[in-house]
């Protein structure tokens, strides 16, 4: 039978990523190139703990849940939100399976076929493939080190008219950035005038390297609570396999994902839920984000020590001030695809960027993630890395 | 700020149901309301050893999973589904987040604003929220109590080119029918011949109360494996708070389904799909389901002999082979959701019928659950219910 799938699947795109990220996951190669936290700082004891906790509450903890959420821990993620002068109610914060559904429930209940999104570039991949699988048209706005710039953002506002504006401005995926203050408030306010939404995804956000310097979500500026729909996950600082994260913004806006979620899967895992619950009320995640910024901190300065090798000029990158990943450009001619095939034959692996681009990709980016190889594997891979980048093989 | 929302969002409809349990869950109402398993029977020990084995597997459990679910969760389906003489293969076997999240992802990958998809009539309220989410137009077929009516089907199947069949042919939400094999197979052969899929929900199929009886699902009947697609879960056999549940079909459906499950989640929890794999394993769920059977039987017998005090003829049902529903239609004048303001006075809760109807709402219908009020509580309920049943109070 010949299957006749719906219209929007033809904006359906498999991961590239994903797609090299199964042929590198073979015998010694030590990878750059995925985006996954660290294994060894799990806090497995304090996991297994807040389950214990679940399971001695009884029975009724393995019913069907709402889909809201399960309501104290809303009430803690309200206190965390607090801390970072985001307000918010239990009416306007849902429990999401991972932030990566916030993303796909907003789009699904504001994008139309043919509606623009304007994003950074490069940007977060399956945030592009879920605009693009509603029928949206994604366009990308001009960025230099401190976020959009302000002229191709007026432009293009004035050009699209877009429903939303998907950024992240702090320590982003893939590109490490993190947007100054006074972007971040431009940005706003020019979506205040022009009534277009703000999707801001920070994942990433609490893992900062610096101490004293402050990094205020958009969602913060926002004292209206009317533009910005802002959206983070416990994946980073807490576990991934939870698969919890959360959203907040307008509370019209809240109410319709919450709909929208309850056709989707009725309601997130509730065990976990509970679990995360007992988690935030007995266990340090300060303390533990502490650790988290000190480790990856570590880790980027030996990664980024062992960049330092290759002649300055021909490899550009920033040191970045959190986050989990570094972005590599190399000269014009250079070809990353190419390059990773190398690698690998050298027993490394990274991401090209082209990927990570939303129509005119840049084939001489590449992608580091330091969070997940162990401080010994980062300062091998990297020397294994050098040596490929000092003598690329012609092909 | 007025909010402008996608187009199909005009076709989101808050469940009605959902609104009546949340007036209900108050007081001391005995509620046959809900669609709840029974609590007393979760295996609560076994699901908390399950998770201790989790843990003890190591940090890397903890790590983010694949977006086609646990494998060896999905082997130990696959021989779930032999048994059922469902022929599956990894390839096509995605885990969803609940049976509601292969609903919802079917239906994103198939349906495109203004295709038709035939049902049952009355069917499963969440899933008609879906279809018509993503603007599809639903069409209700024409039942008796073996199922579809050949000529309707027919007919409609040639006036509406429908893209798929919807059914829950064993121990149906709400009505608890059951359809004969003859039938089964007459639709299977009617979509061979006109090239039309078939969504089937088998959420309650192992709850059957007589032994000797089959009811082949019509996946199992589906040779070519290239019409059927069949979902399933564990929120009833196990515990829901797990939200796990699965899908399998023709492959390329499934293929794009995991695409669009890529977009919607990256991936259900997998730390609760790693329990159930240690579950799967080492618990007789087989001999778990047969409590529940035994159990769920006991108290449909005892709601049962109570309807069995009104009046012959003025209130019909049939005693349902299995699941958790009764059906119970009045009189043609009765509306019983002005009889649920008296029940709720009087103590007890059931769901006026007329929100799982189509678009032709029977008001003097109504469900009754069985599985989640104790054999006490269904005693001690549905006396009070029979008294309002016989003694309506004319608003």
């Amino acid at each position: 039978m010949e299957y006749s799938f719906a219209e929007q699947t033809k904006n359906f795109k498999s991961s590239a990523v994903r797609d090299i990220l199964s042929v590198i996951q073979q015998g010694n190669v030590i990878s750059f190139a995925g985006g996954l936290p660290s294994e060894d700082l799990f806090p497995l004891d304090e996991v297994q703990k807040a389950y214990e906790k679940v399971f001695a509450s009884g029975k009724s903890s393995l019913q069907y849940g709402l889909t809201e959420g399960f309501t104290p821990l809303r009430e803690a993620i309200q206190t965390k939100m607090d801390g970072k002068e985001i307000r918010t109610s239990l009416n306007n914060l849902l429990i999401t399976t991972g932030s990566q559904q916030a993303i796909d429930l907003f789009s699904r209940v504001i994008l139309s076929p043919g509606d623009v999104v304007l994003t950074e570039d490069p940007t977060y991949l399956s945030a592009l493939q879920v605009f693009r699988s509603y029928g949206a048209h994604v366009v990308a706005v001009s960025s230099d080190e401190n976020g959009m710039e302000y002229e191709d953002l007026v432009a293009k506002i004035n050009e699209y008219q877009p429903k939303f504006i998907y950024i992240i401005p702090t320590f982003s995926n893939p590109d490490g950035k993190v947007w100054s203050t006074e972007r971040r408030q431009q940005l706003l306010d020019l979506c205040y005038e022009h009534n277009v939404l703000i999707l801001e995804d920070d994942p990433y956000g609490d893992i900062q390297f610096h101490e004293r310097e402050t990094y205020p979500p958009v969602a913060s500026l926002d004292q209206k609570q009317s533009h910005v729909l802002y959206t983070s996950t416990f994946s980073k600082s807490v576990v991934p396999a939870l698969r919890t994260g959360w959203v907040t913004g307008p509370t019209p806006i809240i109410k319709m994902m919450t709909q929208a979620k309850q056709m989707a899967d009725l309601h997130s895992s509730s065990i976990d839920q509970q679990a995360l619950y007992y988690l935030l009320r007995d266990f340090d995640l300060d303390g533990h984000i502490q650790l988290l910024r000190r480790e990856y901190y570590q880790r980027m300065t030996i990664m980024r020590d062992c960049l330092n090798k290759l002649e300055p000029g021909v490899f550009t990158w920033k040191e970045p001030k959190g986050g989990m990943f570094m972005w590599v450009k190399g000269q014009k001619h250079l070809n990353t695809t190419t390059l990773l095939n190398n690698a690998v034959e050298k027993g490394v692996a990274f991401v090209p960027g082209a990927p990570f681009y939303v129509d005119h990709p840049e084939y001489n980016t590449f992608r580091l993630n330091f969070s997940h190889p162990t401080p010994e594997n980062i300062k091998l891979g990297m020397d294994r890395l050098v040596d490929v980048l000092l003598n690329p093989v012609t092909n």
